[in-house]
């Protein structure tokens, strides 16, 4: 499994960065957003380094579906019955701050459009 | 498979209700949105009528997989080589406005953040 020593998201799964995880399987893991843009904002990452999504290709289809319905069952968990918002950052026009893949899951306040 | 007739867009992929599709196969299409919010501005969605993100089980996984990989694959064709942001809205609170799930993928210009 491709992993980046100078990656954060790498050093926090392996161990050596400490954070509170959500959630922690073989292949996926929830962190809290350490900048919360609403009352509930966590990240839902892959253990593996994919460093964006224009990264991915058909060999990552489980994993891909992982993260989303990670996402999903996180929601649900943590009661966001009125509704959340799933979001993806590829690159520099989207502001992505970390390269490893992170979808962001932001609930618990009514979120305007447009998406930023 | 699924299907809703008071679903605008279980209408459009079953071609009741006209549209242009930017892609179209057996499981997945592409639309543009009709207000858009950045220079690119396209709706993923599944042929299969599934009304909310929350509706998503595991035996969605594959299609939840396509949609994604549909949406990479988008923005690459669409030259959004400086960065695109995936958004999938789910519910009131962050403003789901046709219950049939829609990965909408913006990009061409610098995004803002928070998302919404």
């Amino acid at each position: 499994m491709a992993r980046d020593p100078a990656c954060l998201f790498c050093r926090i799964v392996a161990g050596t960065t400490p954070a509170e995880f959500l959630y922690r399987d073989e292949h996926t893991a929830v962190l809290r957003d350490v900048r919360p843009q609403a009352p509930f904002h966590a990240l839902v990452i892959p253990v593996e380094h994919v460093r964006t999504l224009d990264d991915l290709r058909e060999e990552h289809a489980a994993l891909v579906a992982e993260l989303v319905l990670r996402a999903v069952t996180l929601a649900r968990e943590h009661g966001l019955a009125e509704g959340y918002r799933l979001v993806w950052n590829c690159g520099a026009d989207a502001g992505q701050s970390v390269w490893h893949i992170h979808l962001h899951v932001l609930g618990g306040r009514a979120l305007a459009w447009p998406p930023g």
